[in-house]
């Protein structure tokens, strides 16, 4: 018995391998539900952001050879081809490839279009592409480690002097009020109460101690309630200042080998508005620039910063603090931030941060050393 | 990078090996948790069953050896031990077996307790036993195939004349009324509605028809909504009739492959109400009567059926049924079931029924050929 997608049907002769069946069973697999895929089309902003990175770019696209990595419904790859683009690729792992490919050809673009099934590692490409286009981000910016792959596809397939849509990536983290903090924190206490008549029915009914359990409980429910980020629709009035860039990337040049390696940064956050700061609030916005060779006309900027008109499917990742951390009009929070993946799982991240306050107020001269910080994004 | 559960710490020199990668993903992940553990020894109509069977039982297990497979966090094991074993190989294949060891260090059981962590099929007993105590059962007895490895472990390890805990099974179903499927076909309606609103936006806003994907949009959100079983706390005052019984396991002669087999029946159900029928209700019960050679003393049995009291933390498995069948008192519904293993996983199972009403009222005439039901149970 395997869970990995690919039935006997064919989808095109260039058809690679499907996902290692874990990977299919902790990642892909949600992906193969025309469901999801219209959660991600219907976020407007993201695929309106990507409408236009492609069709009012289409001097970049007529006559090029376009290579769709992980293509889903087949959504961008119909994009490049409605730009002019000669030849797309379009490369999705899950048997979502099958709908890619009706729906290319329902949209009769099946001449320029070529929907192939597998793992972007395991196929092969008749030629190199001038363009990489892919939707892989993940919540803040990493999660699900799909970058690996565009980054494979690039060293793989792209020509020289070719460009990739998106081309640069940012993420940032915001200081901003939210009751989450303290909602976890009582929702944590709650837990322990629980715990505690749970021993004593243990104990009552069965003549049962579960006393040594207790740490391994406490620890397992302080990473759930505590250190575990959240999917947030932050208002920007939340905001208690500007947020601050952790990282710049230029898709174009980041290598495999930097990507895998933990993500360190140090950066500042001006306070606009006094504390207590309860949570950082993480996102990320993607460029889409083409390369130097190739620059797009106009370029397209897809942000998931705080909206007042609300969040894309990405949300923000909101990273509680307990205790918030006080802070005056005029301080500076300064962040040392490390991403790493999780051992357990690498598409899924863990973040620590080491936060100081610097300035005039007497926070800053309570907080001289740095309160440590750690939280899974699951 | 491998998801399986097995740190480098020993539990015992007995240990065996960690659940394949994917099969851990899929299933096991969720039992290495004590939140999860918990739940389960907080479901007290389950722990206090299992309790009574062993301590009402005391005769039966002094001085003997037993194998309780899947132990989580050690309780079957310590009750084992309280009631007189001579020796008890707890077998757990996540690092819950951690835990069941610190919980029988700290129970003072370790002179009788040997917690060894790895699948059953991968361990090795010094010796046989004389009881195997499990608690095996998912969602309509068979979710999970955990009863399985049960079998695996009688057959490898039990010695001639030794008894399983518990040693009989069965499945039962009932007509009962429900707003389920009314609920179900509406949910299903509005989602089929949001997909025409959906179509017409790509449409407008990306010149993008996506017509070709309804008919597959439809079938995985009717398989969602309309087929698939849910749990419930079913009152008893929704029975519409009494249950009827699907099968009942003698687990001391049930072989593997009959087991792996799919699971046929054909049963009658009394209408002591009229319709209409809104859904089937699946529970089961599990008899710990020892084997012909050692029989308990003290019969006990663990039932799932609607309580008033409320449910286990199976709940029972309600499969709704749209539109819903028409019967008066006294008609009989004649059910042919069909229960399968899912082929993407065969921890998961697939339900087909064919169901039509018998008697002498005129929904029995109208409804002479049988009407045909599918679902998954998630």
């Amino acid at each position: 018995m395997s869970s990995s997608p690919k039935s006997a049907e064919k989808v095109s002769d260039l058809d690679g391998r499907p996902p290692e069946s874990t990977d299919f069973a902790n990642y892909f697999c949600t992906y193969a539900y025309i469901y999801h895929q219209k959660d991600m089309l219907e976020d407007h902003k993201r695929t309106g952001a990507y409408y236009q990175a492609v069709l009012s770019n289409k001097r970049q696209f007529q006559g090029k050879v376009v290579l769709d990595v992980g293509t889903g419904s087949g959504i961008l790859a119909l994009f490049a081809a409605k730009a002019g683009a000669k030849k797309v690729y379009a490369v999705e792992a899950t048997n979502m490839a099958k709908n890619a490919r009706l729906l290319v050809e329902h949209n009769k673009m099946s001449h320029v279009v070529e929907v192939i099934q597998g793992t972007i590692e395991s196929i092969e490409l008749p030629e190199k592409v001038d363009i990489i286009i892919s939707e892989w981000m993940g919540y803040f910016l990493l999660r699900e480690s799909m970058l690996d792959s565009v980054l494979v596809a690039r060293d793989r397939f792209l020509a020289p002097g070719g460009a990739l849509y998106p081309s640069h990536a940012s993420i940032f983290m915001a200081p901003i009020r939210s009751n989450l903090a303290a909602q976890r924190t009582s929702e944590f206490q709650n837990s322990m109460e629980g715990w505690a008549e749970f021993l004593h029915e243990m104990q009552h009914y069965y003549q049962v101690s579960l006393d040594v359990l207790s740490d391994g409980y406490r620890s397992e429910q302080k990473d759930y309630y505590l250190h575990t980020s959240q999917w947030t629709d932050t208002h920007p009035q939340q905001l208690l200042g500007p947020a601050a860039p952790i990282i710049k990337y230029d898709l174009n040049k980041l290598t495999l080998d930097e990507l895998k390696a933990p993500l360190k940064s140090e950066f500042v956050m001006h306070m606009t508005d006094g504390g207590p700061v309860d949570a950082l609030c993480g996102f990320f916005d993607v460029l889409f620039k083409g390369s130097d060779e190739n620059p797009t006309d106009n370029e397209i900027r897809l942000s998931t910063a705080p909206d007042p008109t609300g969040a894309t499917h990405w949300g923000q990742q909101t990273f509680p603090l307990h205790p918030p951390i006080d802070c005056a009009p005029g301080d500076r929070l300064r962040v040392s931030v490390e991403v790493t993946r999780r051992a357990d799982n690498q598409r899924l991240l863990h973040v620590k941060a080491a936060v100081s306050v610097e300035g005039n107020s007497i926070y800053a001269e309570q907080s001289k050393t740095p309160r440590e910080f750690r939280w899974n994004i699951e």
